[in-house]
């Protein structure tokens, strides 16, 4: 919803030249705000806005602006301004808003950059997508383990302007090896004792992570420890910048997506829904959709094996779908449990027979409810009372199929080491159509040949 | 994973009573490490290593047990230790344990308390589940407008003892109002200037929510705006706590998993699926199971309705199961995209016309892409090469109908106020397969009607 409440007053502000207001404007309340009521403007006139805001603030408002409102101003507005809104971002913000840019107007930009920041930048972007590196950024308070308290707590106060957080402290020798963590609690909390160095305050065990470690798992160490930030070091233990807590709940949020696109059977988006070219999304859902294709094409040939079967009893027909459906419908739910407690880690494979024992005492509650429905319906439609039967036993014995291969194939992708969330939802569908279709046609079969039927009586 | 490399010498340091190592086992690394190499231990053993901790130390560490381990340690040892340890225990996760515990034990545990402490406890397990006031904690940095920078600083060494997080400093009126916010880092960019009060360094547009707002949407507030904590405010505006990010990476993590558990049509877990007596399970799948048997029952009233068509024509039911498949398939996909999309904002009820025109694209490329394949089965199993037409036609309608209702659906549910992840899938699975069965049976029919089978073709 765009807040059109100050659009007119910021325009007239703008057009009057009113100075002061803007400054005002731009400082008064969290910068998060400022970019709301800014979102009814143009690109270009929320940047002269900005330009009465000092340039930390100025980058602070930016990073809330929409993706594409960003994009605008960084393609056309004067590049030296630009530079300089780029010089002062965060080494990980600027790195992913680079990348979504043209190469030539990056190119122009990184020509601008001072010479620590163009190599900043171009070392970062070399990290691969989703890796540790690709997320951190590089200011944190880096001190040496010499300092006092008291001289710690000076050069913060130097630092603090241009770091993201300051909230721990990462200790280090010359050569930038990690040896230890202050959080500003402990600093603040030896005020009393200003003369202590860093070094007999850090804690050294510290929870760091590889630069090429997997965002995701980095995001599950800190929210195990429950951390504000994490650094990111290389094979050499030499810090390389942190992880804040900020982009720790983006990993989250994104990973979460990612889940659940791939239960529901897409090639997780790398782009928003909205923004992703529809030949992209179309091959992210065409491929699973063709290897489903095949797997459902298999019901087409049990089906023609039974085609005698169907022909003599064609009211067995009416309850393919729901047969195939209760079965599909079961094990989507097994699967999607499964899925999301092995994400949170409370399922662990050891806890296989745990899970099976559970879902066939679920598969044997849930079949035997849906048969009891099934039983009604069959009564209403088979040509025979006992041939009803047949309906309730084959939900029964489909259901359990349901609930044990929606169980048991996470488990089984798990225990490959391939993700549990690939597609199982409809791949278990697919498994228990199959299934769903031998089993109706034997259970059917068997009551046919125990109760034959009497001319007379043929549906 | 338990780790098992420290238990003999813990167990041995226990057995010898060596207090000096178990003093500096408690505290050499970080609690949530020191937690890890005691999983083996029994809760007894564990808690009496942790004896040798100091009391703040003590709670960090048994923050990081698992909740069978933590139960177990509440319920069973000294009540006057356990009562210091709840003292000390930061007031949010307190109250989410006493929860978990016996109403008898917990009584006795709130009697040994001080006081303040057990108003605390009973005011906070007052807030209903899921809301702000729930997952907040009452330890906060809460200090006069009136104080300097250099107060400030000396108060904060004295209270960070107690605070979960000093990175905000709460600035309040003698009524407990919220007046402002000055963070950590400003305080020591301050320190230059020590005479300033904590009035003139504020911002005093603060973002905060009430008490009874939901967990979720405090969550994408404080992510929104990058905070490390926000601030929990009466109807009044007095200051009663904070969330910190912490507990905002949990929330997003637990509302992801319930996202999740809902797409799949289950009701979703208060506790853990392990943990989820199995009546419950049986009743919150059972529920929606139920719903949808109603919804496939349809499909079996509409097949008996072309009963006399399907009797001519056998060969049309081996395709059923294929043709409800794809169109099932291609519409979890869009109503997967269209939920996890709008759970993040990237898509808003305001694009609804283009989210059409996408999905409408969509199955175009995909219902021909499957048709295609679909034709070919056809060929194979039709009794003339003429009527395997009816396959790819009937697949091209349901994959239609399956992107646009799994689009519409989710659509439909938010604006209606309702949340758009219930149980999508199966629900459109369940309108896809009765589409799809009317779909197949027309085209059939009117391909029928216009090329009438001569009698020896008859499949």
């Amino acid at each position: 919803m765009i807040n059109t409440l100050y659009l007119p007053e910021l325009r007239e502000m703008l057009a009057q030249d009113r100075k002061d207001e803007m400054v005002e404007f731009c400082t008064a309340v969290h910068p998060g705000v400022t970019a709301e009521f800014m979102e009814g403007l143009t690109a270009s006139e929320a940047w002269h806005i900005l330009q009465h805001a000092e340039p930390f603030r100025r980058c602070e408002i930016f990073g809330f602006f929409t993706q594409d409102k960003q994009l605008e101003i960084l393609a056309n507005e004067d590049r030296n301004e630009i530079a300089q809104l780029i010089e002062v971002m965060s080494p990980d913000d600027r790195v992913d808003i680079l990348d979504e840019m043209d190469q030539e107007i990056v190119d122009e930009l990184l020509s601008l950059l001072s010479h620590e920041e163009r190599r900043n930048v171009l070392r970062l972007r070399e990290y691969p997508d989703s890796s540790a590196g690709s997320v951190m950024t590089t200011d944190v308070a880096k001190l040496d383990e010499h300092l006092t308290v008291s001289q710690a707590l000076a050069e913060l106060g130097h630092q603090a302007e241009e770091l993201e957080t300051i909230y721990y402290l990462y200790v280090v020798d010359d050569k930038d090896h990690l040896r230890g963590v202050v959080s500003a609690k402990q600093l603040v909390r030896s005020i009393v004792t200003p003369d202590r160095t860093l070094e007999e305050l850090m804690e050294e065990d510290v929870v760091k992570v590889d630069a090429l470690e997997d965002q995701e798992s980095v995001a599950q160490i800190v929210a195990r420890y429950d951390l504000l930030a994490i650094p990111v070091v290389d094979r050499q233990n030499r810090m390389l910048g942190i992880i804040t807590h900020d982009d720790v709940i983006d990993v989250v949020m994104e990973e979460a997506q990612e889940d659940v696109q791939r239960i529901g059977a897409v090639n997780p988006l790398e782009e928003t829904y909205l923004k992703t070219p529809i030949l992209t999304l179309g091959w992210k859902r065409g491929i699973w959709l063709i290897i489903l294709f095949f797997a459902a094409l298999l019901t087409a040939f049990a089906l023609e094996h039974y085609e005698a079967r169907i022909e003599q009893h064609v009211w067995l027909v009416m309850f393919i779908p729901l047969v195939i459906s209760a079965g599909g419908n079961s094990g989507g739910q097994s699967s999607t449990l499964i899925i999301s407690s092995m994400a949170r880690d409370e399922i662990k494979l050891g806890d296989w027979l745990k899970v099976i024992r559970r879902e066939i005492a679920m598969g044997l509650i849930l079949g035997s409810l849906l048969g009891l429905l099934g039983l009604g319906a069959g009564l209403f439609l088979a040509p025979k009372p006992l041939y009803a039967l047949i309906i309730p036993i084959t939900i029964l014995c489909v259901v359990i199929c349901g609930t044990l291969s929606g169980s048991l194939l996470p488990l089984f992708f798990r225990r490959m080491g391939l993700d549990p969330a690939l597609m199982s939802n409809p791949f278990v569908a697919g498994i228990v159509d199959i299934l769903g279709i031998i089993i109706y046609m034997s259970v059917a079969g068997a009551f046919y040949n125990m109760y034959p039927m009497t001319a007379a009586a043929t549906g």
